[in-house]
């Protein structure tokens, strides 16, 4: 398995497109189209939001239902969130529309929307956008591009990644975009992914590796622990690599799993490193923890802490509000046995351990946290069992975007 | 029961004072002494934080299993908390020094402290302090003040209250001092408030009033979603105002409780108000929801919620961040039910009703959000249960001050 160049275009049969229907935004692209050759296994995970977004709806039903998929349709601007039945209305006839262009089946059209909660869509743009979309979609990776970008909204980098494995001696490919860098919470992904893949996979199989990555992936970020109404991450696989079929666990389905894994914790530290305004990947890596479950929720409980998160801004080696978001996570433990330290390239510093703080060299933490990525490496004393979260600082900025982002 | 000028000092037989110790902060008082001339029924209730600073576990020995105290000594500066043995040690020193001077046993002395955590104290100038103070302590108004200057850590004004109110036909006084503007979160109160009264109660009943009345009133705030290690809410009865003692429930008790609730929840509001970098306090009331807890969840969610609190900084009416923190409160409602306004002292405007946004006077709402108390109004349609939690709005100030509040 490797790491190659590419996005939701690599995988064989697979073609995409971006365009700019000015569904709220004006002079940039805010519309793209993902398109199988053949019908596709689809899987899906969403917010557990109890506000859930009208396209979040419709997805639930044709990934989790009908198992069959080969068209998504997104826009950015416009989360199509608390639209009652209009909202739903505009759904159904984005589908439509892409279905009769893309002649394929309209319940087989994923539809995704990301931007302002509680603003109705404009359909007559969302179809133009739609038709100019299938007559542009194209297999190349400036097409699968020109789609990732297309669905940015306060992103200030797009999200793309694809890796090369084998399954059952044919070489397969899986790839995938994804937007969002604000209400990004732990408890479902708080934003868009859309992940494509050649491999022949059933849906029951698909669907089982989706939702067990996603718990130490995506579900371990946090950018500023409010999780969105229409936090998406499907994925569709075409079989266009002729591997034989996955439909049992085995060898193929743990080569499968790998690389589904790898491509989710990657985009996962995207997500979580293009956090609204920061400037830093904040990691938290808990070892020797009593439980799996509690590890996840101390390493959470670190990178959602907003104090903790404004210190890692101030470079400033504040290691008791650490112990402290760990002491409120919800898990009981021994403080007396935890040891702290703080890490990244420029190297270590042990702060804390068992009970009392440690005296350390300030300048030596000060570079250390300057870095571009800083762990707070945390050992229970209490297991075997480990978890890492990542999310970021935080920032003037990030107040700044979110004090007048809708306007 | 009218509010009146004063604080701790007001219930008659308290004395107070306030003095620069220089435990981390020059120039400024840092250390505070309360002291009541006869010994006190006690009760408090502290952080859930498992990592709990030591004069935490001090004060619930005395509060909780002792029930008596008569004096309160508090600094600012250092938490006094992760510092192990060490920290142990001086909380017990701290005490029987405060008990030589004063003349009376040292477990009748509560602890309390507030600033960097993970820090040891310097023994030397705690012990000073305390020798200060004790022969400076008065009954005065200003000596109240003093005290109640001398706690604040990043708070922008101190906090003091005082009522008046009659049990068994007698005149009592209950008095309050509080600090805390970070660190501030619903699960218990995640600062230091201390309450003086003159009323004659019973430990068990003092209890029992106390525990009740944080649930509405300090456990609904929230600054930053961090909970401190050293959040703590005493208070000291003295019964000098000659009252037959409330050693049960009654019209006695009834009168006690309209008092202290009203206290705490003035005090909770000024907390929230002085967030730390706050410019508004801001208010959500949930009307009509199935259950009372599920009320003050939903309350607490959307006070809570990072986008929520940025957009009232900015003073745009972006209410789906708020129908967004009420889907991920974790409470199961049915969306197409709530209703949703936004108010202020200048106005009030609809924007959301069941199901579908409203269409709304961008200029009003932009207005009604500019003032210094806003509420978001929701109305669930689904019983008859309602709660009410405070918080603040999301500034750059909040980022700067917490970037660099330790060195």
């Amino acid at each position: 398995m490797k790491i190659i160049e590419g996005g939701v275009t690599t995988a064989k049969g697979f073609k995409a497109a971006g365009y700019g229907a000015e569904i709220k935004y004006k002079n940039r692209n805010d519309m793209a189209m993902i398109f199988s050759q053949v019908p596709c296994s689809t899987a899906g995970v969403f917010t557990s939001n109890v506000v859930k977004a009208a396209p979040v709806m419709w997805d639930k039903v044709i990934t989790r239902e009908k198992g069959v998929a080969q068209a998504v349709v997104v826009n950015s601007g416009i989360a199509n969130a608390c639209t009652g039945k209009q909202g739903e209305d505009i759904c159904r006839k984005t589908a439509e529309v892409a279905g009769k262009e893309l002649g394929i089946p309209y319940d087989t059209v994923l539809i995704a929307s990301t931007g302002v909660i509680g603003m109705q869509m404009p359909m007559d743009r969302v179809q133009k956008g739609v038709e100019a979309l299938a007559g542009i979609i194209a297999d190349t990776k400036e097409a699968g591009t020109e789609a990732a970008k297309a669905i940015m909204t306060t992103d200030t980098y797009s999200k793309e990644i694809a890796l090369e494995f084998e399954v059952g001696g044919k070489t397969c490919h899986i790839g995938a975009m994804a937007k969002g860098s604000g209400m990004i919470h732990p408890n479902m992904c708080t934003m868009l992914c859309f992940v494509t893949t050649d491999v022949a996979i059933s849906h029951d199989m698909l669907q089982k590796a989706l939702s067990s990555v996603v718990v130490d992936t995506y579900n371990m970020i946090s950018v500023d622990g409010d999780m969105s109404t229409n936090d998406s991450l499907m994925i569709l696989a075409n079989g266009m690599s002729e591997n034989p079929e996955i439909t049992a666990e085995g060898a193929d389905y743990d080569s499968f799993y790998e690389a589904l894994n790898t491509l989710c914790t990657e985009m996962a530290k995207k997500h979580a490193a293009d956090g609204e305004g920061a400037t830093a990947l904040f990691e938290c890596h808990v070892i020797n923890a009593d439980t799996k479950q509690n590890a996840r929720i101390l390493a959470k409980s670190v990178i959602c802490s907003s104090l903790t998160k404004a210190a890692i801004f101030g470079h400033d080696a504040n290691f008791g509000r650490i112990l402290c978001a760990l002491g409120y996570s919800g898990v009981d433990f021994d403080p007396d046995k935890v040891i702290l330290s703080l890490e990244s390239k420029a190297g270590s510093v042990n702060v804390y351990k068992e009970g009392t703080p440690i005296d350390f060299d300030e300048e030596a933490a000060t570079k250390i946290l300057s870095e571009k990525e800083v762990t707070a490496f945390v050992d229970m004393q209490a297991g075997t069992e480990e978890a890492t979260a990542w999310g970021c600082d935080l920032t003037y900025d990030y107040v700044k975007i979110n004090a007048d982002y809708r306007s």
